[in-house]
């Protein structure tokens, strides 16, 4: 990796003194993070206007707290438009904290699953219960990831590790979420659990997490619906004894990679996404207009079915552009598609002229790329200096397939 | 109707003064639409930055002149992207010029089809002379609608005829557009012309027309992408007798009429696209999230595979409308299933508290009503007192079947 970290084992538990785990039965799970000493937190929730009762309880004990020790995460019911809800959330948390032996107010939770539905809170509770009994397992990172799956085809989890001064920093995580969604569910909720042994004031932990969230699961597009109950959090404990400031850039930059390796794991999960689509935009007027024109292509429902089906039908990726908002000028740009190493790169329109047409070798070796299990498409506004990446997934029949079946 | 019009025969040639022809020959086609006398125009285009030839001829020549006499348009090249295009969208505007005796700059064009290949003119001024030699022809409209379809199912076409002082006047128009993509064209661009005999300004057919188009064409959604080449062009030729002066509501409304019934023929058509979609959003704050929130619920995956699998998982509303923008209270707004007739309604939330769950009388009518082929949804936001409503259709196997056919 050209990157100043390298990638590690043991997800959330790689980090020093944190520990974890989970246990699912069927339809539901909990998974517990847990910090044996005390953390600094940040978060960020889905904007969603309409959003579950976990987000709602957890906004307001992240704001009104400074020191965390746990998370707590239960899949199978979203607790999102029920009654009772919010007692079902904080009986979720209560227990969690009864069991860690720490204060209510330390502990920050998620829900995913059905939403408009009681929790069945005997039985969440028996998991959370479960999932606490072996807290020191080898498998407690897997435990945990895969706890909180719902429709999710594979456990998600990445680390990396990184030098200051002789002492290593190390940030891990575990998120859940998928290009599918599941009969029962409003929506494929997407949840990022991050822990890192970093010394750092809950001020700059917020602002790190935010501009990493930016650029991972904030450009991640599965169907562009969102959910009620998207969650990121970041658990912060001091444990590797280097601080934030000496070594600034080199934490965002490997908890934006934690961050967007995650992310990509979800775009590229389940039976419905078959391939993982990377959209760069570069030379944009302003960052919005690069974020506006990369997610239109991510989003656009006639480039997903395209790279469904390996068709390398740039005209697509043309229009996105043209109406997604962002400044540009059709004499004057690039459209590229390339493999996700950049080695074979089929120039498909260049500075504005059509390149590839039937016939050409461009559109030879874009048919090629476009058979391939992850592409990328990468645009070149020429208007200025600002570049965004989007990342999502193709869009087939079992998208439809899952999406169109019976609810109840 | 409650309206104070009626629907007439004849479509773009009930009005009076009008002429019209078409003819298709495979896979391409042409259509005149020919004003006797002297009339004022008004367009509207698409907002994609990438746009094709025609539009950028035809808004200049719009904005240039104040008398039209006619409207040219061919289907099956779109004529963007092309080396040439420019001259050719010109030699498209000559050859209806010469056969009609008028001059060039009285007449408007617009094109359909695939993109990024140089448009056949020899085979197109060939479709142009022959919808030329038959403009008296019983079924002129039949042909002027039939001749502009590409993907589309079915010819589009609707006339509505009101009184003013014992005096008739009249609007007619065609439309394409489809809610299927053909695998070869960048996107079912919709087309739409209108011809009236009233007598009106420039400026008050533009405003009256911008006005129909925002409660129209601008509300439908099939996939949420933009075509290059979207157009909307309404002639007024005085031949009525009737200034609109003297019946602004009543023309306003009509207008609006014809244009959103071609907008709701546009959005049910295609194979893939087998139910319409009717959302509503009444007591937003602003029109502007008023739109917002009904065009988030039309445009939404979930929702659309939702309604294709005759679902009602009202869920998928509320999250669309909460992550719409608009600005809304979840604790108190009502969601609504109907039939197109509102005689049946089921209530799904109402003021914030969810009433159908599963065993309910509420969710049993819901799924009675999902069966139909038009489905309405409701939903209040209890905010302020605007509403909007948008046409959509459902998104089946047939949608990612054709879209993601490969191109050549």
């Amino acid at each position: 990796m050209a990157e100043n970290f390298v990638v590690v084992d043991g997800g959330v538990v790689a980090p020093k003194g944190f520990k974890a785990n989970g246990h699912k039965d069927r339809k539901y799970g909990a998974a517990l993070i847990y910090s044996e000493t005390d953390a600094v937190a940040a978060g960020v929730f889905t904007t969603n206007k309409v959003f579950a009762h976990p987000v709602a309880l957890s906004k307001d004990v992240l704001v009104n707290n400074s020191v965390f020790r746990a998370i707590v995460a239960n899949s199978g019911n979203a607790n999102c438009f029920t009654k009772g809800g919010m007692d079902d959330a904080k009986l979720l948390v209560k227990k969690a904290a009864e069991l860690l032996n720490i204060p209510e107010n330390q502990v920050l939770s998620a829900s995913t699953g059905v939403i408009g539905r009681r929790m069945p809170m005997d039985i969440i509770t028996t998991e959370v219960e479960r999932a606490f009994e072996n807290m020191s397992s080898e498998n407690s990172n897997k435990n945990a990831s895969a706890a909180i799956m719902t429709t999710d085809a594979f456990p998600k989890t990445i680390a990396v590790e990184f030098e200051v001064n002789g002492k290593s920093v190390r940030i891990g995580g575990i998120a859940k979420g998928a290009g599918m969604i599941a009969p029962n569910m409003l929506h494929a909720t997407m949840l990022g659990f991050i822990t890192t042994d970093i010394e750092i004031s809950k001020e700059d932990l917020t602002n790190s997490l935010q501009k990493a969230t930016d650029e991972s699961f904030n450009n991640a597009v599965v169907d562009g619906d969102m959910s009620t109950n998207d969650t990121v959090y970041v658990l912060a404990n001091a444990q590797s004894g280097v601080k934030y400031i000496d070594c600034k850039d080199k934490f965002d930059s490997a908890l934006a990679y934690v961050s967007k390796e995650l992310a990509k794991m979800i775009v590229s999960d389940g039976e419905g996404a078959k391939k993982l689509i990377e959209a760069t935009v570069y030379g944009a007027e302003t960052k919005e207009d690069a974020k506006k024109a990369s997610m239109s292509i991510i989003r656009s429902l006639l480039l997903k079915t395209a790279v469904f089906g390996a068709d390398p039908n740039w005209g697509r990726i043309a229009a996105a552009v043209g109406y997604s908002g962002a400044e540009m000028d059709m004499s004057n740009f690039d459209i590229i598609i390339s493999d996700i190493s950049l080695e074979k790169q089929a120039i498909l329109v260049k500075s504005g002229e059509q390149i590839a047409d039937c016939g050409t070798p461009e559109l030879k070796l874009a048919e090629e790329i476009m058979k391939e299990d992850k592409i990328k498409i990468i645009v070149d506004l020429k208007m200025g200096s600002f570049e965004n990446t989007a990342f999502g997934c193709d869009l087939g029949y079992d998208y439809v397939r899952i999406n169109s079946e019976y609810t109840t």
